[in-house]
């Protein structure tokens, strides 16, 4: 069974046909906001930490598998079909996008009972989703601003059919408990903190009795809101699931605000397409307080050019980043690894270390030293300046006798909880002295042995010293 | 909207709409194995520790809720068309089995489009479920048989038409890795450690690299058994869930065996009915070995009076520990209140403490010190003798000087993980001068207060010299 291939040329993989035997999952974002995204747009979304700082849920292990997601609905508001952007959750009949005879004529694009297509495209740092369905062409492209700690789906509309559509388009995402161990595990707890209201067509997220910095999300809609939903429950309705959603179904929401139970952020709008015509709504969801950053975010991409603008950014810095290596050999399947995706993955693991994935939970408490030493080591030739940061980074988290943390909290330099100062391990610190000399290897940059560093413990001293004293340990 | 009622004669709920708002639940078992059942069958089972020995796995806040269960599905051989024994998971349309209309003449029982009814009956240690579709009606009972560490689902088919059936049975469970923590976090753990086995026509479910005593679990049926599957995702189907199984669509298992992955129990069999024919065939899931445990229950239980001793023998139990207190009251329901439904939760509690439900995941490090010992004071006049038991077992989780464990694993007296010795609560131990006085005014057992009993850390000493310690430390 083919499922896509490679686009070496637009740095992409292309799925055609969406029921894929597992997940396969892109990573947005490269800074604070990480968004995990399936070729079915499930997945989850963090700021900062994947423990402490889980914004929107994923069911690990989950029946359906690869739930929930970011789900676009669109609904004929005529005959009250609807399908999905993604093929899941609604899972539409259909034929394989790179199938020949598809197209926007024929018996294809007829009734309610004809097949659609579905497209992903995953390239660095941008998902781009395709769905072909009765004249309708939807495209969604999903993205991480830079600097922000949200996601943009800016979707694009057309109607490819000879006669006027209206359409009712629904958002929708599933707000996790902050806490991934808690959303886990604590249900008696987290089904009674949420706080959810909505003003001026955005969804605030919030929670109740949080004991530290009680934090935020926001869930907004460049489009008018018709309608909203923020208990999942009433959304998708009782023994229901994202696939039949009530409210997608009844061709509205319910305007539900729920306190305590289970939040979700769902959103809808109106789309009238004459023949021809295309329509562009984006949707925003992140980390901050609805009446500030929500606003501003949902301002400013209400502007397509500000979309673009965005996406460009992106692609550009992933140019940047995959521009300072490449190989031609006569295998093209070795020069796509090595020109893109092996170096991505690096990437990957240099941003996000490596305890979030669709098979790690991310509960994990904290980063391990010998993964993050060996993953600075993949990008050098990239973002020297970036491991120049993480290795002054992984030097705070060594102690003045010369030892490292095995595994730390990255937002602060508490060891982590199944690791105590007393059992260290005999490689760890060893690490910085394959890391920090290929680091000057590669740039020349002796400056930094000089650099006065803080130790874990009490104290400081040079990198130089650093290194020193991790010999010395062992 | 009216679910069902309480039929207090035969000492039971009777739901008769399954579109419950939330998950109505029995509680199976009351010594080493529980078994908690929703009205559509769903629900867990733990041996011994909801923390450290759960056999079968409930999602917590899934979508769709309520999922999984034991699922029984009935397939027509000749047109493909099932259903399960409950509405759910395969959720056809259904009406009230109150309605007095239902029966099995008229349009009701025609064809593939008809409705069906079900009916949940909840009492005391068993379940009674229901389905009429089509001709066929269909009942399990489901128990847990005293002294076993199993459950038992006995079904009776009853063929209600006028013409011959050849129906497909399933028989469904997705088993959990035993310790729940491990289950709903570590997914880069327990996707590799089962080890899925049949001979016999029962199915073996086994742990690789457990670190302690190694758990077993078998599942087994007492019809012949024409397919298998162990590997859930082969049963169910990639992207599907448990309303539509591709094993019962297909009308055959594919014979998996799973080595890694998720594990489930699934058993085909086929039943003939003659018009008015009827047949029992049990499944039964438990903890031990699939060879000896498997086989001799299996076996037993294919004698159907074998199981109507065994549910006689709970009733029995259960009529006699409802029967040390009755009251008799103008209001029908403060008398079905008191003589059955708070008596069944006080020994339900004080059974399984209040660690396990469908809110409360079960994975907190043991039991309440308080709690206990208030549990016990609602069961007093009803089971003296286990109350003194479980003094006993309090006192032994109670220091030398008088202060008592604030939490403490059933199994062993380590104190759980949030609580520390340090930590002690200003009240636990002085619960103790309530409970005891409570069982000697009870049952004028004064002996106790001259037994010996050790202590959690160092030494022992009289039931009266505990008591005294406890108000000395205070």
């Amino acid at each position: 069974m083919k499922y896509g291939y490679f686009s070496d040329d637009a740095k992409e993989y292309c799925i055609t046909r969406p029921d894929t035997p597992a997940s396969w999952v892109n990573y947005l974002g490269t800074e604070q906001y990480c968004a995990i995204v399936s070729n079915n747009a499930a997945g989850y979304a963090f700021h900062r930490s994947p423990k402490t700082g889980r914004l929107l849920r994923f069911r690990f292990n989950s029946v359906p598998t690869d739930r929930p997601g970011r789900y676009f609905y669109l609904r004929d508001a005529d005959d009250g079909d609807y399908w999905s952007v993604t093929w899941q959750p609604v899972a539409k009949p259909f034929i394989d996008s790179s199938d020949p005879s598809l197209g926007f004529s024929g018996p294809l694009d007829e009734g309610k009972n004809s097949k659609a297509s579905y497209t992903c495209r995953h390239r660095p740092g941008v998902s781009v989703f395709e769905a072909r369905y009765r004249n309708i062409f939807a495209e969604v492209t999903a993205f991480v601003p830079k600097g922000e700690a949200a996601e943009v789906w800016s979707l694009k509309l057309e109607n490819r059919g000879s006669t006027a559509r209206r359409l009712d388009l629904f958002g929708y995402v599933e707000w996790c408990f902050w806490h991934i161990q808690q959303d886990s595990m604590n249900f008696q707890y987290i089904l009674y903190t949420c706080r959810m209201d909505q003003e001026d067509g955005i969804i605030d997220y919030s929670l109740r009795l949080w004991p530290l910095e009680e934090p935020k999300g926001f869930f907004a809609s460049t489009g008018e809101i018709k309608s909203f939903d923020t208990d999942r429950d009433v959304f998708l309705g009782n023994y229901r699931h994202e696939g039949i959603p009530q409210a997608v179904e009844n061709g509205s929401c319910a305007n539900s605000r729920a306190i305590g139970g289970t939040p979700c952020g769902a959103l809808q709008t109106s789309v009238e397409l004459a023949p021809g015509e295309v329509k562009t709504i984006s949707f925003i969801c992140g980390v901050g307080d609805a009446k500030t950053v929500g606003v501003e975010l949902r301002d400013r991409f209400s502007n397509p050019e500000a979309v673009q603008t965005a996406i460009a950014d992106i692609d550009h810095d992933w140019n940047e980043r995959l521009s300072a290596f490449s190989m031609h050999t006569p295998d093209p399947a070795l020069n796509s690894m090595g020109n893109i995706w092996n170096q991505v993955q690096c990437h990957t693991t240099f941003n996000w270390s490596r305890s979030a994935s669709f098979n790690e939970a991310g509960g994990r408490d904290g980063v391990g030293y010998r993964d993050t030493c060996q993953d600075a080591l993949g990008v050098l030739h990239s973002v020297p300046e970036r491991v120049r940061e993480k290795i002054i980074w992984l030097l705070r988290a060594q102690y003045a006798s010369g030892a490292a943390m095995h595994h730390f909290q990255p937002l602060e330099f508490h060891q982590g909880a199944h690791n105590h100062q007393a059992l260290d391990f005999s490689d760890d610190h060893l690490w910085l002295l394959v890391t920090v000399p290929a680091y000057i290897r590669e740039t020349g940059d002796f400056a930094i042995l000089s650099e006065t560093v803080s130790y874990a413990d009490a104290g400081s001293a040079s990198v130089w010293e650093h290194l020193l004293q991790a010999v010395e340990y062992s």
